[in-house]
């Protein structure tokens, strides 16, 4: 048993804290500032992106979440969480660094189960962020917290494969640098009910593909990604695009989600931090009703808990991680779950909480505390809901008990 | 104890829920489109608006929240209560009846302590509902949770007040049709805590006053109306403006707070059943994991809490309310405080609930539960922050056992 | 709508409220000694008891629960709410007004389903004070929280009844004046679900009735009432003994449980509002860290939470007893769940917090806040778990807002 | 970062999991039943005590709390918290591998400030299991959650230090083997407030030493060891048994609550796991309307939480064990403050979703989820309240974000 942070993960802490200080921290507001001065939101990324890209490059702090040393910076996902927390402190912030959702886990999808010919065309540019992705599960018309409820259907026709669906929630895909989807459909309908689904790569320009419109998150667009609602219309691409093979869909979004879940979860320990930093300046510098606000005890026990909360959470992430590292995603599913469970709730009290102690200015724009909240609360959503995540560890946990009778799957 | 609504109260409902049905819900989103279609979200009002205000007043669904029968409706408010719930349930309807913050409080102040001239030239037209008006008390320097730090100064110079101070949260300023603002400030800062306070109107096209921006709450801009940041240089008003009287403001302010706070209380509770209201038929209608989701147990728990805590809120309401007409509104002040604490926080569970069970729709605007949430979540703010009101209510019962020592004020 | 208790009412608060005051709290401790003075905490009952039923009787503070006017005192169940809830501040105080479980709800199925002569040999001697009685329903080897799986036999055998089964949480079995057992069984497996089951009166001495053991409740034995674990070994009775008749007893459980009840949650909020008397003395009598605790913002904010909760559970109680006056206790049945779901959580919450803040004196026998606790707890279970309660609100609500799907039967 | 338990600890783990199912589980009703058998609970320990103790120590499974490897089984805290947790899991287990409260705590006091004569006719018989001991510190008549409050006097006189003062919840002192108190109290009013306490060896058969009574907990009497009432009287005691040296109370009590409050820790780790096994057990052996109850959504969501809190607990303990290890207990407050305020809420938590999941059956003494219950809320009290921890914790927070007033100490 042993706790502390390898000399490898502290030096790059500082490294990125480094960087976070000189240059994002200091320009979020006006990065949002020059994307509402565009004619459109979604038609250009602040030019300080790329710059802070090349720079993040230069010091060796890109894709550090692949551990895939080939592709990546070959780091754990053990070494991994403690930076990526720190990325999560920004919501602009990942990008810079390439780590940002969901084009890391079309990238690890691509590492692991991608051809030869899909690496290259796809994975290497995404890699060296000239292009960005998207990934397109969800649907309008069904239940997509369960995954067999999808009903697109990709249907192979000769040399190519057809696609027809209607998909929201496809995040990224407002981005002008966005090249393809992944697409997550049904390639044979008499399948067992987990070999139903296929992935396949689709350019974003083809015919048929249709971006009907950007979806707010309780009032941001997210810009310049955002979160599209998208019908694919006999969308027809090579056959060479499907991934792995048909009916591995399901398998793939299973080795997906792993490493995607937790670091939504190691970012939003970050944001928490963050949170708990900006309340505890703040209530040293207000004063109500004579006394300091940090000396009123309901604020002295909003900061304990959240202190405790946010510890509580870390260790469980760290100790997925390590699960994940030692035995592999399949094995570290529980803890997996559990923190995908804990993560976004953390998050959203310890942020409503500074958001409270810092009055009106808290729900404004004037400090990052309302959009990490309304980002966290889409967390509790994506990529499974809190309810099912809960009932499979029930289901692990009573199976640890048989007793009489068979419990339900999931 | 009699726990039923008259006759009159039930008729009202009846029409009021008609025109909600027959011209609100249906055109919510035009609405929202057309505000968004225009060069500027704040340069215009929709004209349905004005056309269903016409027709409102022709139902006689009009000035119901103002129980002073000369000018108003002149129900109580336990007969307004379930009305003002109806109202609630959409974000742009309180307006259509005339009965919308900050206007309502304006008028209860102009009514109770204007003088002739100042309901003519103010309250009449806001009555007609021909213009909009504000009321501009937080101030970004200080926690404004306590009304006493609040800096801005009212200088009676010759026959003028000359104002100075930085406000912001100024509700309604950023509507075409906000006329004018009630502003709070200090006219002697050597008189009693309690007594160095005045209101007073202040057209909004005096010179010096500057609206620098209108802030953000979770991403919305709440336009037509907003949230504004003003500053008062060197505003010179007529000392005829001046509200009731130099060292009045607090006196004013507790006054205009009773109403304003169950009024925000009752649409909170509006709101509350009309997402409960979502939730139940949506999720009759979507299934996972092989049975509908109303057959989630958990769910269904979502379902029962909530329906309990509306029912529990609405009656404290109905009891504040009744207090408040029985024995005026500063016998009625521990109920007030009650419900100002508890409606936004049940709303908030509620709503929060609802989101979930919709899953990503839920958090977009294709229903109205992330705009109401966001709505609610400022109302644990606005107009005393739960934690003033907790410490008013804990004083209050101390004092009921008073024992040896003296409670520290709040 | 009419939130004002009649002057009746009032009258018997006051009287009530000194007759606790004259006799109960002062001796609390002492009945409590002279119980466990005895040889057995179950041989016999204080002596003071008898001796304040007899004063309680003569000041017509007799009997207030049951609204028949024939039998009892004639209150409704909305009269009775605020005199229930004084009796509820001491655990003892019940049953010296003649208005404690479970033979409250025993004589009221009497006075409405027993025959003139089971009315005569045991309502009559209950409504006196004479005797006490019991309810056996609950069994050991099911899960009771679904009646439909209890397995106790009632089978006619000629003149007789003969009834087989194995009770416990027979809640006053153990009182030395417990003369008779009404036991819930199965006369019919072949009938209706909710009609297979028969309600008997048992005498105690009855051959084959065997007590095997007193339960403890976190450690209390209830003394001298106490839980019982009763064998019904080839029991035999008078076929005269059923109530209303073969196949009714389902139907009479339903009926019995709507007062039991809410009379308990009464009974809750006067054990809350107790508590916090007790807190609020307490903590101005104290310091810690240079403070009375009563400057704690931490402990102000408990009392006023707690405050704002007593109030709204007490609302409730009043609207359920209301809706049972004016519609009958069918029409109530919603909010009678919600209710039964709503005070023991809130009465836990208060106590708990008045634990907390009495230190170590609250789990101890000095205060009544763990004795209390400890019952409040139960009733989270007795009389249906609040999960059972929530799954039949949910089941309503749905109904409200039918859409494709039927909804599961709770 | 390393999350393994090393094969040492695994092997530890097997061999107490081993004694805990042949011994201790199979008899701790029996064990129950035969301290009541005997004419006085709080006469003898039953026999089966020393036998396991006997057994205990044979195989190696003795002191294993204390790191000192001198005197204990030199364990380090990490290694030591999954063996404690074992333990945890029935409550009379700790005393049989001689590493129960507050024995424990009284040792390491002993090891680290006793001096070579007081180890000798102390220390030695207690690492032996031969006597018991108690720890006389909290008083009736203050808030003892500040120690500074504690009025009890230590006075020399001659060659001995007279002792007066009023003790309660002296936990231990009715074991008929328990020999001696250590007890706080103050010796020099005048002195610098951290520095005016001492603490003091008092055997129990001294004059002047009189038990007043034993407390219950939540109905408890946890005899035979038990919490007592005691007044010392002028009681006098050779000066050599002052330990450390006067005014030394204070950094004494801070020292010994470090590992005492972690331990406790520890064990409601254990507490709740057990509680959740019996849970997820006996949901699947019962049904109602028609379905197992482990097939019931809402009981899943509790085995899921609990899972989860467990967990995210367990973590918490083994790093602030980490650092105790690592950088020493003082570095280690933080932590340990943390989890002091996180596992008694979560064995809580657990333990009463077990009881309501199990019904009656859960309040009962037929399982030990009540009696844990009891204990583990004692423990949000017991060595600081919650509050006293939080308050500090916040002190903590805030000193890292230092802005421009002085945050009060706790």
């Amino acid at each position: 048993m042993d706790f502390s942070y390898s000399e490898k993960v502290v030096t790059l802490q500082k490294k990125l804290t480094r960087f976070m200080e000189e240059h994002i921290y200091p320009n979020e507001q006006l990065y949002e500032e020059q994307l509402s001065q565009q004619e459109s939101r979604w038609s250009q990324v602040p030019p300080m992106m790329e710059s802070w890209k090349k720079k993040a490059k230069e010091q060796g702090l890109w894709n550090l979440f692949l551990p895939d040393s080939e592709y990546g910076a070959g780091l754990t996902n053990t070494e991994y969480a403690p930076l990526c927390e720190i990325m999560g402190r920004s919501l602009i912030a990942p990008e810079v660094f390439n780590c940002n959702a969901p084009d890391t886990g079309n990238m690890e999808v691509l590492v692991r189960y991608g051809t030869p010919e899909q690496k290259k065309q796809w994975l290497t540019p995404l890699l060296n962020g000239e292009i960005r992705s998207c990934f397109s599960m969800t649907e309008p018309q069904v239940a997509s917290s369960d995954a067999t409820n999808i009903e697109a259907d990709i249907v192979l026709d000769g040399d190519e494969y057809v696609i027809n669906g209607h998909k929201w929630w496809t995040s990224g895909a407002g981005d002008p640098r966005c090249r393809f989807a992944i697409v997550m459909g049904k390639s044979n309908r008499n399948a067992r009910k987990h070999e139903q689904q296929s992935m396949i790569i689709v350019p974003l320009d083809t015919q048929g593909v249709t971006i009907k419109r950007m979806l707010p998150v309780f009032g941001y667009d997210h810009a310049p990604h955002g979160h599209a609602e998208i019908t694919y219309t006999n969308v027809r691409v090579p056959k060479e695009n499907i991934i792995w093979g048909e009916g591995k869909g399901f398998a793939i979004a299973q080795g997906r989600l792993g490493p995607g879940r937790i670091h939504h979860c190691m970012r939003l320990i970050g944001a928490a931090e963050y949170a708990l930093e900006i309340l505890c300046k703040r209530v040293q510098e207000r004063s109500a009703f004579g006394k300091s606000l940090a000396n009123q005890g309901v604020i002295k026990e909003w900061i304990a808990d959240s202190r405790i909360e946010i510890e509580q959470a870390r260790l469980l992430t760290l100790k997925a991680a390590y699960k994940m590292d030692k035995y592999g995603n399949k094995e570290a599913k529980p803890e997996i779950a559990m923190i995908k469970v804990v993560a976004p709730s953390m998050a959203l009290r310890v942020l409503d909480r500074a958001i409270q102690g810092l009055g009106a200015a808290g729900v404004s724009d004037d400090f990052p505390l309302a959009a990490q909240w309304a980002n966290a609360r889409t967390l509790r959503l994506a990529d499974g809901p809190d309810e099912v995540h809960r009932a499979q560890l029930a289901k692990l946990e009573l199976q640890k008990h048989l007793v009489q009778t068979e419990v339900e799957t999931v």
